[in-house]
């Protein structure tokens, strides 16, 4: 634990389990990198994958600038997981229930030798079982594809897990229902391309997903 | 538009149109704030809503030298739709439909006679209909609240919502399906807490998420 990674608000609900941090990073599908830009903050969302002790970052919007950094560019990634809103019967004690890892480091391209790999990564984070599914990138794709690796070694996690918690002497109306409600992401009904034939079966990794 | 927000990759998924931006708003429940802290960047979640062309940040992790800022801290907030996976023939060309804002300013905050109004704006985003069921926040628990606002003056919107796009020469694999699974955030079976006596009814704004 480094400086900028003790929790300073509510500690208790830090952890330094690696399990939650890895179950945190399979359950969400979106990272936020922020970077530092002509000394302003600029944070923007990415598709991500992990491998062991490395965190992938593969960008999708407005990343010209921050792809360009070839030598390494410092940056804190936020990966937070909502999984319920809180109910108490005051509006002072409402909370959410998330788990959310902030990393921070240098975030570097991963070199030409282990690009595929890491977009193997990311897309089996994102779609499980997809990889084998579909033709491999060419080297045509793969040198138009930028990939960043971040090591997983400054995290910080957070994990809000119980219910509402309320002050003794709040005077709450006992009439007020309290409690979690959970939240969850669902896949809706695939809508297939018209690139594909109605005859072209579901694939493994949508029916996962269903 | 700034230079900052001007969107360099991908500009024709970039929008100006304000209805996109507030209805992305509305859907989202985390927002993720970036600030430069030391000269290094740190990114956090936070609860937010929205009045008008105001947000709110309502702080929830390690934000305590983030809110110490009393004469305004600038930020970038990103707030990220997942709509849902895109599944093309190849790994290059798959993608997310996502809706994202990403917001450029200084952060300020709210003065004590508007902080009601705020975190009444943040209380109904996140549990639409639940202020009026809990009694209102006390002066002490005002006191002990701080709330960021923001102007959304200056914003990019990006928003991904079609299938697949491939390239027309690039050796798909015809009998892979394409398409898209949408996603969606759902409300599971409410856990009551034991605060509240069995025979209180589920309020409205617990069913309206139902």
């Amino acid at each position: 634990m480094s400086e900028r990674t003790r929790i300073t608000r509510k500690p208790d609900r830090g952890t330094d389990d690696p399990a939650a941090l890895n179950s945190l990073l399979d359950d969400a599908r979106v990272a936020h990198v922020a970077f530092v830009r002509h000394g302003y903050p600029v944070v923007l969302p990415m598709a991500f994958g992990r491998d062991g002790n490395r965190l992938y970052l593969h960008g999708s919007t407005g990343a010209g600038a921050f792809l360009a950094a070839r030598s390494g560019l410092e940056v804190s990634v936020a990966v937070t997981h909502l999984d319920g809103l809180v109910f108490a019967r005051s509006t002072f004690d409402s909370s959410m229930n998330y788990r959310s890892a902030v990393v921070f480091g240098h975030a570097t391209p991963v070199p030409d030798n282990r690009k595929e790999a890491a977009l193997r990564a990311v897309t089996e984070h994102l779609m499980p079982g997809r990889w084998d599914e579909v033709r491999p990138p060419s080297a045509k794709e793969l040198a138009a594809t930028t990939v960043l690796e971040l090591p997983l070694d400054e995290v910080s996690v957070k994990v809000r897990a119980t219910g509402p918690g309320e002050a003794p002497d709040g005077g709450e109306d006992h009439t007020a229902w309290a409690g979690v409600v959970p939240l969850r992401t669902v896949a809706g009904t695939p809508e297939r391309s018209a690139l594909t034939d109605s005859a072209v079966p579901l694939p493994g990794s949508v029916r996962s997903l269903l």
